[in-house]
């Protein structure tokens, strides 16, 4: 199941940086009331919101987008990915949430937002310090 | 069970201005697996360090955070709340994502981030434009 996951969340950069509208389309939950923030916006709420805002920046040709280090948590029928995410040298983390509809793992919500160059470096053993700098909440 | 959800949400809210550490831990989920975005970090994934990062926050002083229009997106056991938060003259959008556990709704994921300037000015009616500036993604 943890594949599907991956695999479905995979899908999703690839109709991005394809700008697949199609695609990005088709990802999405049909039934499953769905969300999105993109980066530094606020939030878009319902398909048509959505959906729209997908169109909007593919159609201005999407960013260069690379994601990695997917960590899937499922709770039955529903699923969320934690990814880190790269737009040239911007650094960025998604938490990507997913629910099992008609036999297929659909977006219900997207929610990506910058990493301050006040966090801690890259690394890949998730040692990371746990507490952000107060400058960011402050 | 909207009205569980948003309590839910609200409680957390609660524990988090009033440093209540106690309360914090106690509306994390036990057994699903969580993970946390502060604003401006990178994720943290895991118990130990999402509650770590928790009380090394309120320990330094929890900042003057509001939360307002919590909108309930349910699906079965699992359910995500996006609101808006101000701290101060910030604007931040979260992401809460709960699941049912023990007869209670617990928070399983956190994503916080801040809203840029170049966002549309908040309002109530939902009615913003459908696409972040290009600057935000690039």
């Amino acid at each position: 199941m943890e594949r599907e996951i991956l695999a479905a969340n995979q899908a999703f950069y690839d109709a991005f940086v394809h700008e697949d509208a199609d695609a990005m389309d088709a990802l999405w939950a049909r039934r499953a009331p769905v969300a999105c923030v993109h980066p530094g916006w606020s939030a878009l709420l319902g398909r048509d919101q959505v959906m729209a805002s997908w169109r909007a920046i593919m159609a201005g040709g999407a960013p260069p987008i690379r994601a990695s280090r997917p960590r899937v948590h499922q709770v039955g029928d529903v699923a969320y990915v934690v990814c880190d995410e790269r737009i040239d040298d911007g650094r960025l983390v998604a938490t990507n949430v997913f629910v099992r509809e008609d036999n297929a793992w659909r977006l219900i919500h997207h929610h990506a937002s910058e990493v301050s160059a006040l966090a801690a470096p890259e690394n890949d053993d998730d040692d990371v310090p746990t507490a952000p700098p107060r400058s960011i909440l402050n």
